[in-house]
């Protein structure tokens, strides 16, 4: 199967009946269908040629755990409507938190007990941005006096230009101004982080305007080109301003379970949230964000609804975590059990053993970069994203470049050996090359950097 | 196994290890631990002895659909990161519109072309609301001439105070000013159904004060009691103050798919978005909540992103719908694949059969109730929800018949046979008998009410 599939929009209809079915039909039949129509159309996430955005890893304990789930089907809103689950996703949230050497007020158990802090899993990064920004939201309202909402429009939050575009609109979705929305330039002097000077400013600047800085996002590993935020000096920052810090760590997250990367969460312990997604690169299939919040009840006290028909003697006690009052919604899925499958069959040394074997195919293929001088590494590698393009020599424009580079992108990915994604860096058109699909080997990517060379060739000749 | 079971708060942590396992176990150590450990900790949602809250409904062909997105954790969040994955969802929402009889307004294609509707399935209800209520916050702003979102303490929000409590926290979380969250309340005289007149009186009064009406919600089938709120007389009274009107339909909305159910969704074709979810009744695991809107792109200009890294030539053509655009995340999992195995095996007439054998059976049980002169039905069963109490009688007052009613949910749910839930409904404490379970038959209800005759023996003697 072709990674990128060539369909045409539309085609499933045309394939399928438009209709919904009257009459029932058997389990072979629906498969078949699958088989002949549906997969055809899909683009290959699982394939070991996939390179594009960041890779959805997976595990046969994570697929093993998501079908005991579906198949339990419970719905742990509260503590009450399904013990287990609760305490399940608890407890595997602090075993994560121990990996990543997170401080313990992160926690929800402690040696000691109860702790202050506490995590959930939710979908998707950007949930874990938006309850974060409401309860930093709610928080800064209260602290500067406002009556219901009326200083909302005075509020500011503040991100590198790197960030992740969900930032942004997460923020418009908890109802901050747009025009309070900063999105800080970054360059390749500190490697497109974010430079807390920089932030200072901006900071200073808004609240000599009457704004109250509510929240700041740092990235440690960005979509775009993997870069980091220094997480300490920005959370120091912040600390003057009383602003909220989120750490938003989905995909270079999980390397930080390897004391060798640890260090890109540096200064952890002074922020007040950070998310990682074990669903990117923690052979956790979709979707698995982990949310981790200091004080527990800062979310709890924004997002706790008590409706009367879920009132119980457990949540009344106060001894137990309900998981609803840290989340968008009510309802929510069996989620601890599959990554606890996953970190209970792997152990610590094999999930680090899978992030340091595919970091050392990203430094394979960034060498074999280097080695041929038509290309160059745009932005240095952190973890296992490789940004690199064709450079210009000769008499090739920067404009020549970016279109040989999207020439060299298009060709590859309609080849269905393989698929890239790019990005645009520094005002450059840049491949991506990010591996840890969970099936690729050594020989995977010697092959697409074979097809990279010889596609290349054919566009500069 | 017991329904509800018998654990304390912290259980797990004793019985697991606090720490992460450094080393790997075999996938049989995992399975041991989760029967012996986590299962007895479980509420049994899947038991046919589950008669609390709404039933989470499954089936074996939701269950492989879920199970095969798994193991191909396709990432859709646009149409060319899984065209098929993007296609299926869509052509699915367009069977169940079908099925629902929805106007071809909310259908993404119809027999004449592309749509100007569209749907998207999401996790909960919770998110339908929410960014539903972002898309008409966003279009009130604009209509009032607000400069960013100075406006947005004018803008008012309207609910039955029956409405799930989930929709007060959503108004939140999009930055509504909780002063102008209107709760209406609701009686016995309109069997707890919004009454049109009321609403729009609060709505009146609140242009009179300079409010701008918003969004009013409409639920058919409420959580506490299954009460009705009128579909077309609130779209009639909210299109006078061109305010945007979403129904939730999460748990009636499957019985919508019966001809002699679908009354009750009447004047749908005035709304602007509707919500329900197959996982409360329709066959289909956690978590599939399908949210139609009439026009896609009033939610679309509110939740578009456009980063470089998925700017691709399918979006850029106009042609094809990128679900991103309708929610609150940008990665999402194959969500329409589960749905469509349900709609694609059973056929109408199979999913039809199912609500209708539920229906029965709640119908049964309601039968049983009112031919005991001890109990009575407190509100008129709509759907597969009966609201039935111990009804005072001879010397027992209002209070004790509470009290006596709560000792009875008490010690049915200690017995482990049954688990139900309660509710409040004006003022009286009330036992929830909620039906649809999958593996549910009539001779579990029987049982249910033999065990609550026998109990209600010892409370009452």
């Amino acid at each position: 199967m072709p990674v990128l599939p060539n369909v045409k929009p539309g085609y499933l209809q045309d394939e399928l009946s438009a209709s919904p079915p009257t009459h029932s039909a058997s389990f072979d039949v629906t498969m078949k269908e699958l088989r002949t129509s549906v997969i055809p159309g899909m683009t290959h996430w699982a394939s070991p040629n996939f390179f594009a955005f960041f890779p959805s890893t997976n595990s046969a304990a994570a697929i093993a755990g998501n079908l005991i789930a579906s198949a339990m089907n419970t719905v742990g809103f509260t503590w009450q409507a399904s013990p287990a689950a609760t305490e399940m996703e608890v407890l595997t949230l602090d075993w994560l938190a121990q990996l990543l050497r997170l401080p313990t007020t992160f926690m929800n158990r402690t040696s000691t007990g109860r702790g202050t802090g506490g995590g959930v899993i939710l979908g998707t990064t950007s949930e874990a941005m938006l309850v974060t920004l409401v309860a930093a939201r709610d928080a800064a309202l209260r602290r500067s006096g406002s009556v219901g909402v009326s200083h909302l429009p005075r509020l500011a939050v503040y991100a590198a230009d790197q960030t992740h575009s969900t930032f942004f609109k997460a923020c418009r979705l908890a109802g901050f101004d747009p025009a309070n929305i900063r999105s800080i330039p970054t360059g390749s002097e500190t490697n497109y982080g974010l430079d807390p000077t920089k932030l200072l400013k901006v900071l200073q600047a808004d609240v000599d305007a009457g704004l109250v800085p509510t929240y700041v996002c740092a990235t440690v590993g960005t979509t775009s080109s993997n870069a980091v935020d220094p997480v300490g000096a920005i959370a120091d920052v912040a600390a003057m301003f009383n602003a909220w810090v989120h750490v938003d760590a989905a995909y270079a997250g999980s390397a930080c379970i390897c004391p060798e990367f640890r260090h890109h969460l540096d200064g952890v312990e002074h922020v007040d949230s950070i998310s990682m997604s074990p669903h990117k690169w923690l052979l956790t299939c979709l979707d698995c964000t982990c949310l981790y919040v200091r004080d527990a009840h800062r979310l709890s006290d924004s997002l706790e609804t008590n409706p009367e028909y879920l009132k119980n003697d457990a949540t009344e006690s106060g001894e137990v975590t309900d998981l609803k009052d840290m989340q968008v919604g009510v309802g929510r899925r069996f989620r601890g059990l599959k990554l606890w499958m996953v970190m209970r069959t792997y152990g610590t040394t094999k999930l680090q053993e899978h992030i340091r074997s595919d970091v050392a195919m990203a430094k394979m293929f960034e060498d074999l970069v280097h080695a041929d001088n038509r290309f160059e590494v745009v932005v240095p590698r952190n973890f296992a994203l490789v940004c690199f393009r064709i450079k210009p020599s000769g008499s090739m424009t920067e404009e020549d470049a970016d279109e040989a580079n999207r020439q060299l992108m298009e060709k590859l990915n309609k080849t269905g050996q393989a698929y890239l994604a790019h990005t645009v860096v520094g005002d450059k058109f840049v491949l991506r090359f990010a591996i840890g699909s969970s099936l690729q080997e050594e020989r995977h990517v010697r092959s697409a950097w074979d097809l990279i060379k010889k596609t290349t060739s054919t566009i500069m000749d």
